[in-house]
């Protein structure tokens, strides 16, 4: 409900401005009655799991997206990335290089590989690794480097390969939120030694949950293919390395892969769509002064998914982040502080990792919002924020005044 | 095709017995529109993953079948498997114990917890850990005790839980082939710390993949809960252990939720129809010397669910396990060798393990054979096998001397 009078906030109890809470998840939904009557083939075949034909429709369909010569479909991207940890490990244990201004599964994931996060400054454009940061984290610990593209640029990420080249250290991209995105003209999935997407509900493509590995290197290629089913014998040639591929269970199977091949036919019209909800929130903070929509970077010569709505909040916005964030919240927006805190604040697991300081990357996880955003997020709903966000600069004072009273 | 002569043996050029594979796989079929009926529920309503309400009943449901006070829903009984082996290592770099004749996944699953498996010999009537062997297995090093059900019978559970107790180490029980069998006259569920389950399309209930943990330790389902979701914050009520949880996604979705309901309803006809199977077989080996079927223990007193049909090869018998097994996989009977080879020598990881010598574990993993079974396994296919094996009996030296000719 539009607010008239500051009672009217639902932080002081007045009616929310939604109802049904506003999400930040893509949730694409392809029509029910295709997914079950592709379900329904399977059922019939009795072909549920292991490598069935829809994983192995999606895995081609997906090679030839990518542009790349492997794809590799997993359980879920987080398994994905811990696979491809342990294998460049080689059996050692050693450190992997990764962004602290991040999700906060990337040091878990690592440490399953039996290795532990080497937390590295960002870019402050792109918000990617820094190259040059990388390079000074380099030692002869390092086992891997985790580059993860975000969703306003993938980032440096010629650089990075660069500098694990010249060290001999494999480059990993997390490209969870590099679907849809071209580089330097490109679509990713050909960069560094291996790529990693999700095609979990929330986001771009949804398989429900699913992931699946990009890589242009055969040798790898079959490695994973063993390893994401427990490194059984028989099913894969045999290798020099035998049995010491660790396995595990992650396998993606035909009721997730079915999913995501209708909703891959539907990418094009979901990224439209993203991108109208991302012009009507530019439109919507215009007037609005400390408050700005954080830009794709090279909008004109890459494509972009614009999966995400990141608002940064500048000292002419009257009110701190996390006041705003809570006031948000409050009417039913499930907005979020994005990538705060940073991991190597919120992982600490050692003395070294607490007293790191990463300037580039501490101002960032201080700045930034995750608005309201994909398929159940309307435009009409954006409006609706930015005027809300209009009314609460219009009456900071009086809100800031009762928030003192209220604590 | 019923042999008549050596040469309708497929095995040298002739018809098939089976021209469709008849497999070792359960693979319980609820009916599809009930499935799809579920599903569209779940579909409509846009909640299919992270907990939802098909995720929360199942849970309860199995939590009362199992009369234990927590069931956590996780992706596959391999994540649950190596949660726990990690949790309850609590930091340390150390060893699990477990059985040698075991499935081949195990050892995989200590080293992704950063622990080595220490393995163990068996009980020469029970198959499972030898309570014995592994009270001489315990060392500073042992962080958990992992004791595996196995179809004939669950093993010596309590034995193998009191050498846990007085040595203060957990005890995890992979129960995947103990579901429907009771243990000392009570549903298997809440032995040890916390028993593992499965619900993959091969075994006893059909959640296309799944599976699920059972403990009576509220603090430990508290853990997994949060383990297997990433260790967000947010979800779950704060520990004094905080970040030290190392989180993965390993949580089920209400895809896999909505089948394992429905096939859960099913389970005592599906044990039934495999009851039925198994008297099939002992009627067809009755007359077969040498050919044993693999007795359940208790059979009187304690549930089974009779999930596998495991043949013993004798000297009585005038070929080698091996030889019969390709006999009958070039029929169309998927075999397989029952825990063979035994894994102190399939991992074969260092020398000291190379060098074990595990006497009844190896003399188990020499002497059996997996016969298909399943939902797509007729008694009447089981008559044919009978007759089958009995040719073979019949004519031996002839299939003896041609195999010699043929190699």
């Amino acid at each position: 409900m539009r607010k008239k009078s500051v009672c009217d906030l639902a932080r002081f109890g007045g009616p929310r401005l939604f109802t049904r809470p506003r999400s930040i998840a893509q949730l694409d939904a392809p029509p029910v009655e295709d997914y079950l009557a592709v379900l329904r083939e399977s059922f019939d075949a009795r072909y549920l799991s292991n490598g069935g034909p829809l994983v192995r429709r999606l895995e081609d369909r997906l090679r030839d997206y990518h542009q790349v010569r492997h794809c590799i479909a997993v359980a879920n991207a987080a398994l994905g990335l811990t696979m491809l940890i342990q294998l460049f490990a080689r059996g050692r244990v050693g450190e992997v290089i990764m962004p602290a201004f991040s999700y906060r599964g990337l040091p878990h994931f690592a440490v399953w590989a039996g290795q532990t996060p080497r937390f590295c400054d960002a870019d402050p454009v792109t918000h990617g690794l820094d190259p040059t940061a990388v390079e000074d984290c380099i030692s002869n610990a390092t086992t891997s480097i985790l580059a993860v593209c975000n969703d306003n640029s993938p980032g440096l990420l010629n650089e990075i390969c660069s500098v694990g080249e010249r060290h001999g250290i494999p480059v990993i991209v997390d490209s969870v939120y590099g679907l849809g995105a071209t580089y330097q003209g490109k679509m990713l999935g050909s960069i560094g030694h291996a790529e990693v997407y999700s095609t979990h509900a929330t986001k771009l493509m949804n398989g429900f949950e699913g992931g699946y590995i990009t890589t242009n290197d055969d040798a790898l290629a079959d490695l994973l293919r063993w390893q994401r089913n427990f490194a059984l014998r028989g099913l894969h040639p045999a290798s020099a390395d035998g049995d010491n591929i660790l396995g595990l269970n992650a396998k993606l199977n035909e009721l997730h892969a079915a999913l995501a091949l209708l909703s891959l036919d539907r990418l094009g019209g979901v990224i439209e769509r993203n991108k109208a909800r991302h012009d009507a929130y530019r439109v919507a903070l215009a007037s609005i002064d400390g408050l700005d929509l954080l830009p794709h970077l090279n909008e004109a010569a890459e494509r972009r998914s614009y999966a995400m709505a990141v608002v940064g909040v500048d000292a002419a916005w009257p009110l701190t982040r996390e006041t705003t964030m809570k006031l948000l919240q409050a009417e039913g927006c499930l907005v979020g502080a994005y990538y705060s805190p940073p991991l190597h604040i919120s992982w600490g697991a050692s003395p070294h990792i607490q007293s790191l300081h990463l300037p580039v990357t501490e101002r960032l996880a201080a700045r930034y919002i995750k608005m309201p955003g994909g398929e159940l997020t309307s435009l009409e709903d954006i409006a609706e924020i930015g005027t809300f966000l209009e009314f609460v600069r219009d009456n900071h004072t009086e809100i800031s005044r009762r928030l003192e009273k209220a604590t």
